[in-house]
């Protein structure tokens, strides 16, 4: 169905540009006269779609399902006719564990090796923020005052929003089935380890149960120090096998989409295509959808439309 | 990971106001000038999410993954010993068809019954645009020309747009898959009824091969002339054994999330968490993201931020 969605998008980027024009150019040959307030703005329409849509709603329902299904087939696949996992049984026994979701050191995306299992207890290692919380608050403080992202006004927000979070529709259902499963829920997350309380307190706000830093709770500033957070999977992948990451952004599931220096000749997008990374979108890795910040927006016209897809219509 | 997004959608928002205001001002005392040509847009946030980004690729992957594991895993179910589908037997022979992914006649979000598929082949359905493809020309043109929608020229479009889409990630391979299963694959849109040719073009040159209109391919105009699309979906659901349902709008899975009249006091987001609906996400009905235009969009602040998830920064 066809709508008002770009009569929207047109109204959050020119409503206030419109008023102020008027207010300015008064009559020809009148000085400027001061603008009226500007009125209210619409809601971004990402924030409508993703904190207000039952769409998105749907659509992270959809990955949560897919998770828990995906995470019980494998169980079911790796008991033993006792009933046994490969965590309760000794090395080597079969059926085995399959290979870890989380990539080994030196893979690329066109060889994905993952890490052996072995006999390590199961668990799940998801983002925090918009993948199992939305931050309402926070969004909201920025939907009404659109402003260049300040990590000190983020640090607030971690110190003092947690009240202000809802559970990601579908998060609060799964981690308990999973839970039930016996399989341990871990956040891999860049809120700061400094603030690791109060993100424990968000997190069991929102009805996702309790996390432990460093067992169940892995923060920026833990391991490496570092935002890129192969590290800390490789740390998690230690003492569990993983058997599914979730995320919102690419660097949820692995380094590799956001090499450092000069972009890659192959882009973010195609590298999502590639063979042994494309089957993994909803096998082990589950995505969730986030068009309001992150690693997903900035491309320009070029990259996002390609010439020869262009159309310029003419009544 | 926290970024760069607000301020993307700061500078949308804002942009081109700054550069007229400034032109228009002038120095204090004198008359306005006429504005220099606008600055050029930034891609609108939604639009480099959902065509530039790998995180919304993955997404689109997932959905499309979900739906061959899903619809494979029923093909599985419904084979008898030597290998024949429910549509390869006689009537009332086990293993029988699930019931239909269609919702029956009546049924409502709490009771959610669906329609018997007794002896029919089986089929997916999804809709068109931003589900099978992405409108990539018609949408350069609109973040181009930020403008109301027009139903005019969304039909030029229609009739001349069909070499400037390309197939939703994740579409051509799962299209291809769920074929080679024997299943056919069914298009439900509202592009019109008038434009069925052009509209089979574009399917085929985006690579999702043949329809035919009437059979494989429904449009608006067909069955009974509306723009719900439980008509439709009867009629397709008479011939077939719909397994599976994809869509980026909750209409294309049933009329009931659009009732007519004013807003249900249960809100649409709410509906698609209501126990028989929610179970339904990525098992028989597959969401796609699309937060650039639709029925996702256009909640105001009370709907998608609750009063008390509200937060000031206070620095």
């Amino acid at each position: 169905m066809r709508r008002a969605g770009v009569l929207l998008a047109l109204a959050v980027t020119l409503g206030g540009c419109t008023v102020q024009r008027q207010a300015l150019l008064g009559r020809p040959g009148t000085p400027p006269v001061a603008a009226d307030p500007p009125p209210p703005l619409a809601v971004p329409p990402g924030m409508a779609w993703l904190y207000g849509s039952g769409e998105a709603a749907a659509l992270s329902e959809q990955a949560y399902n897919g998770m828990v299904r995906y995470v019980g087939g494998v169980l079911s696949a790796a008991r033993d006719r006792r009933g046994r996992l490969p965590s309760q049984r000794k090395e080597g026994t079969l059926p085995r564990w399959p290979a870890s979701a989380v990539l080994a050191p030196g893979a690329t995306a066109a060889t994905a090796e993952t890490l052996p299992c072995g006999v390590l207890p199961p668990a799940v290692v998801l983002d925090m923020d918009e993948t199992a919380v939305l931050n309402l608050g926070y969004e909201y403080d920025d939907g009404q005052h659109p402003r260049e992202f300040d990590q000190k006004r983020w640090e607030r927000w971690e110190q003092g929003g947690a009240d202000k979070v809802v559970a990601v529709p579908g998060a609060v259902a799964a981690f308990r089935a999973l839970r039930s499963m016996g399989v341990t829920m871990v956040i891999n997350t860049n809120r700061s380890a400094a603030n690791a309380a109060q993100t424990a307190l968000a997190l069991s706000n929102a009805g996702l149960g309790a996390f432990t830093h460093g067992d169940t709770l892995f923060l920026k500033g833990d391991v490496d120090g570092r935002s890129g957070k192969d590290g800390r999977r490789a740390a998690i992948a230690a003492r569990y096998c993983v058997l599914a990451l979730a995320g919102d952004q690419l660097g949820d599931f692995a380094d590799l989409f956001n090499p450092p220096g000069p972009a890659p000749a192959i882009g973010r997008r195609m590298l999502t295509a590639v063979a042994p990374i494309e089957g993994r979108w909803g096998n082990g890795w589950f995505m969730l959808p986030n068009p309001i910040y992150g690693t997903g927006l900035g491309t320009g016209w070029d990259e996002t439309f390609p010439q020869d897809k262009r159309w310029s219509d003419t009544p």
